[in-house]
């Protein structure tokens, strides 16, 4: 099991799906009521809120109710676990590729020597 | 719609899952059969050929068989493209900060005015 397990599989759950990647994007301009998130969606707020609440749980945003307003926010954290992925993922890569030159490396040397 | 909005759907949902995570991460080391990749799961190759298959969908793997091993292989493209959507997020955020920043400026530049 890879850290952070659970919390990956909801994050890339959550980002599964163009309108939730659309909301994101909205959101990383600014905070934003869920009215105003929903309006260029062709869709019902019940299933508007579905997205809302499945982003909320994987923990990408943060809604807060201010009187009768509720309002969106992105949370930062989730972004940085999937780049602590990717770096992971690639740190493989570079040990593999470093593994592979050595390897060459080693090969020619014992071609050249006498 | 976001660039690569298909595509980008199909690659959070084949990471959306522990299992192909943990395949990725052995692939990382180099290219694997499949039963070797299927070695460390407690899980029926029926069930594990379903992992494959998704990840090879996705395009965040290529198999190819020969004789009677197929051979798993990563492929680094699809991470780029999370690389991208996410850089993209961090441009947002960043056009963000310094839309504060400028307005913080100004006002600061407004109220030391005489």
């Amino acid at each position: 099991m890879d850290n952070h397990s659970k919390p990956l599989t909801g994050i890339f759950q959550a980002l599964a799906d163009p309108t939730r990647r659309a909301v994101l994007r909205r959101l990383g301009q600014g905070p934003a009521s869920i009215s105003d998130l929903a309006k260029p969606f062709d869709m019902a707020l019940p299933s508007f809120m579905k997205h809302i609440r499945l982003l909320e749980e994987s923990g990408l945003i943060n809604t807060r109710k201010l009187g009768r307003v509720r309002t969106c926010t992105i949370e930062r954290k989730p972004f940085s676990m999937i780049e602590d992925w990717l770096s992971t993922q690639r740190v493989l890569w570079e040990g593999r590729t470093e593994r592979l030159e050595q390897f060459a490396l080693a090969t020619r040397e014992k071609e050249n020597s006498p």
